[in-house]
């Protein structure tokens, strides 16, 4: 059997360092040129496999993607797109398989969250229920760090790392300024669904005395005059009152925070923004000064300040797939393992694909204080050694990150029909 | 005469780097101590001045001084505090001449913006008007780059670092989504008055045809027709479109953008966000998916990617002021004096209190593109050398940036009565 030749794509929200798993990919491909042909990524995910628009990486230099390890974002393009069911949507597979045929692809690496691992899985099916065989095995990429099975999710890591620290400096500032000015400061980050980013914020302090004093996650309900109080506390109590609040906080009815009742002057609904929403209620039920950031792209695309736990693990997961694969093992994704925490030790395990896709894996509940303002020991010492150690990008004279930017060829197209998505 | 104390003061919004002046105004007075006694610092600013709050930096360790050098935010502590006229208050500078007698105190350091330069212009009057001999000089600082005669301002390299960084970040982000998804980002920044910091977002591209697309600058009236237009070419021309805009953008007739007429649930007007005002605007107009992101305090206080050259010039500053002081000098600033720009180079001026005191340096109209949505080529070669050069912190174990917190120990008060401040 000669050599086929592998499809890679990035799906959903990109990272800082979901550029490092296509490098392990990429790079650990070329080292088993005796099963792997080439390495095609597809333009924009899998949108570029349905529309036949296929990158050949192989026309890449060593040193471009080598560069792939420190360049955020997804250098291929990603999408948010799902695929259908197979009964749902049988002509999507089909295209799928007219186009891996066409280009003699044997293997499908999938680098995304649940919704991809969920495709993942769908796509390792076509070998038994449409009879094209294919290896197909998913990589865990997502900065909610909601994945089952795996301790921690390559991108996690980074972001955390960035919310610590600018948590901390922006602590540092406002406790500088609050004797005569600024009382409150709200940072909004990101985690619609699970509040590890925003716990990853009390990594900022040492302990529920430092800011931040105030964590506002999505798994526990806001309750408006808890929170002003708190608030209150700690700005008679510290001078100042820094919070870090999830995007996804809301009330125990459901209604996220973000969305409650403010209306621009032509009556419509103005959308999102939990930190001025809460900003505004210090305000009116306090009068305190306030200042607030909403990080949004900034947190998870700042490869400038990534982890380098989560830089490594990103790539390892990468290069981990491609092994799998060239070992003969179908339907899977490779995970983190923590062996332990003090000192961090953690190996590459796997997980089936059936069981990963569309289950979500919220923070454990003893992970947050009694109060629901704050996180528990057991979850520093989670979080800890995942921002731990820098893994800078060189820079340019000009003082900016030097970024590698892909000549992304695309493969001549094979098949006359176009597919519209 | 035997050596003089020295007051130490942080005034107005802190940097990144106004402590590396700390830490250059207590080195140098270390070896200049035939002339200067102790250095103490103002508690929050010019306040501790009135209050009898000196902290006593003699008792700081030469190590925690020199890792100063290294933390953001006001180690001191700041304030917003305008001494008026001395004809309005007479009070206020008989006090500082009651605090400053009993403490032996004959140099004054003032580290501040263009207000805080005031201040020690009108403080460097007392010798004169009140009979009080002291030496004062003050020391550069603001992020909004506004002072007269200094080429840039120390504080300013280190935002604008971070704003082009996470410019870029940003954009790569949005190029790798933009396909089905986010189509327009939006990164709000800080300078109400001038539009230095919103420039630098321009560094993240090499020319216009990179992102940033479109800069909005308080210079620049703001108009929505052509903004709206804008973007929606460049979604057309690119796939996406990110702006970086002043908080400070206004129209016209002085409005600022920021203050357009959001109302919350309950009538109020809904303060700030220039940001997510914009990305109604283009949700309403044009239907595109967005995202926006506030920056606020995270990028002044953003130390973690400091520019070298920025930390240089602040710590060069503080020096400076003291030099300046051992050698007779009075009711100066030490400014920054630009030889050239390729290859940068720049010496240490000054410049006399009387005339930078309430002075705002505007951008020059030749920095902004004609159709009024970018930077010039000479608005690049003036703000590149600016954030030129990575001056990392130390981190510890787990992945935290060590910034010092110092002892902070009060003086004894030596005077009875008390200052309402």
């Amino acid at each position: 059997m000669s050599a086929k030749n592998a499809f890679y794509a990035q799906s959903g929200g990109v990272t800082a360092v979901i550029n490092a798993s296509a490098c392990g990919v990429i790079e650990t491909a070329r080292k088993h040129s005796d099963k792997i042909g080439k390495v095609y990524a597809g333009r924009n995910g899998i949108i570029g496999a349905l529309r036949e628009e296929l990158i050949d990486t192989s026309l890449e230099s060593l040193e471009d993607i080598a560069a792939l390890r420190h360049t955020p974002s997804g250098a291929f393009g990603s999408c948010r797109y799902k695929l259908k069911n197979l009964e749902e949507n049988k002509r999507e597979y089909e295209r799928l398989i007219e186009v891996f045929r066409a280009h003699d692809i044997g293997y499908f690496f999938y680098n995304g969250g649940g919704d991809s691992q969920d495709t993942a899985y769908k796509v390792s099916q076509l070998s038994e229920k449409m009879g094209y065989p294919i290896t197909c095995v998913g990589i865990p990429k997502t900065v909610d760090n909601d994945l089952p099975f795996t301790d921690c999710c390559p991108g996690f890591g980074s972001v955390a790392k960035y919310v610590a620290i600018s948590t901390k400096e922006a602590a540092m500032d406002i406790a500088s300024m609050c004797e005569s000015s600024t009382k409150v400061f709200i940072l909004e980050v990101m985690g619609r669904h699970a509040g590890w980013i925003a716990a990853a914020g009390g990594l900022a302090g040492k302990n529920s005395t430092e800011a931040p004093h105030i964590i506002l996650f999505p798994e526990i309900p806001f309750d408006r005059d808890a929170f002003l109080t708190r608030v209150d506390e700690c700005v008679k109590e510290f001078g100042y009152c820094v919070v870090v609040a999830s995007e996804g906080a809301q009330y125990e009815d459901g209604r996220f925070v973000a969305d409650a009742g403010q209306k621009d002057a032509f009556g419509h609904t103005q959308l999102g923004g939990v930190a001025p929403t809460l900003a505004n209620m210090v305000k009116q039920s306090l009068g305190y000064k306030y200042h607030w950031a909403v990080a949004d792209y900034l947190q998870r695309a700042a490869r400038h300040i990534a982890s380098a736990t989560d830089v490594t693990q990103a790539y390892a997961m990468g290069q981990a797939a491609v092994e799998f694969s060239v070992n003969g093992k179908n339907a899977v994704m490779p995970i983190i393992q923590r062996e332990s925490s003090k000192p961090y030790k953690w190996t590459v395990g796997e997980a089936p694909l059936s069981q990963v896709a569309n289950q979500e894996k919220k923070m454990p509940i003893h992970y947050i204080t009694d109060d629901g303002f704050g996180i528990t020991e057991e979850c520093r010492e989670y979080l800890a050694p995942l921002i731990r150690g820098e893994d800078y990008p060189p820079y340019d004279d000009a003082g900016i990150p030097i970024y590698v930017k892909l000549q992304n060829t695309l493969v001549n197209k094979k098949l006359r029909s176009d597919f519209k998505v």
